[in-house]
């Protein structure tokens, strides 16, 4: 009974962080703090309807879910914006990356900005460039992550793993 | 030709108005002034978690769109609203409606809330009971729709009829 315990726990954490935006929502994969499985952007043509775009970004989620199969996604909770139409906009691509992980059960954590960069560098105020410094010393990645869009996305995915994290998880 | 092009143009026009919202989604399906196909509204438990309820928005409105085949869908293009997480959910339950609307490539309209006002009452500051008043009258409708999300929803459809009304369609 114990042992089947041990290996339940043991289940390798996989996840997905996600920044999402109308013009670029980034993307990244990690299972631990090692090189990110995969990370990226999405960016749907400008020159489509806002529903072809949504589309393309739930599309495009619903592919990531599938090739890398989360155990977790990791999403901002918290935006800081002034102009209630950025912010609709803002909210419809967050409802893709919300409507995906409903539809496959994968439960989502939201971390406000300044919290994943206080588990990224150890400072809620850190700049854009700082984070992309950070994780690409973190993921030992061989140059910063780019774009930002993909770097924040990372920063979420590790924020998410510190936040998930148990011993028995990572004996 | 003459005839076939005819026969094209005499498409029946039905219109899904909706009236996006995280806590009541309102909808009304419309073919013309008379009484409405169907209204109502999607209410998801406040209960469940955010994606839950964003999932339950999306397959409702997939399954109207199933039931109705709206030729056109109706939105909502412009929200006054101050508060930035509030601006976010609208956009999420919005984003819903985009997405079910481009998987099935059916065009989508937005129009401000006031213009349909104007179209509905002829008054783009009219008051929630005055839609509710007018639309009854407009629908022949037995009593005022509601709840006052799917009398919103009918407006939208009834600016869009007029929208998109061609004296070819309507003979």
């Amino acid at each position: 009974m114990k042992c089947k315990e041990y290996t339940l726990m043991k289940k390798k954490q996989i996840i997905l962080g996600i920044d999402p935006g109308t013009r670029v929502t980034g993307y990244g994969v990690i299972s631990g703090e090692q090189a990110p499985i995969d990370f990226g952007c999405i960016r749907p043509p400008p020159s489509l309807s806002l529903g072809e775009r949504y589309k393309i970004i739930f599309d495009a989620i619903e592919i990531l879910i599938e090739e890398h199969q989360p155990t977790a996604i990791a999403i901002e909770s918290q935006f800081v914006l002034k102009n209630p139409q950025s912010a609709i906009k803002l909210g419809m691509a967050k409802g893709m990356a919300l409507l995906a992980a409903a539809k496959k059960g994968i439960p989502v954590y939201e971390f406000a900005p300044k919290k994943a960069k206080l588990a990224v560098v150890g400072n809620g105020r850190a700049t854009k460039q700082q984070v992309q410094k950070m994780i690409q010393s973190l993921l030992r990645l061989p140059l910063p992550p780019e774009p930002e869009d993909a770097s924040d996305a990372l920063a979420l995915a590790i924020c998410c793993l510190h936040h998930t994290r148990n011993p028995c998880l990572h004996r």
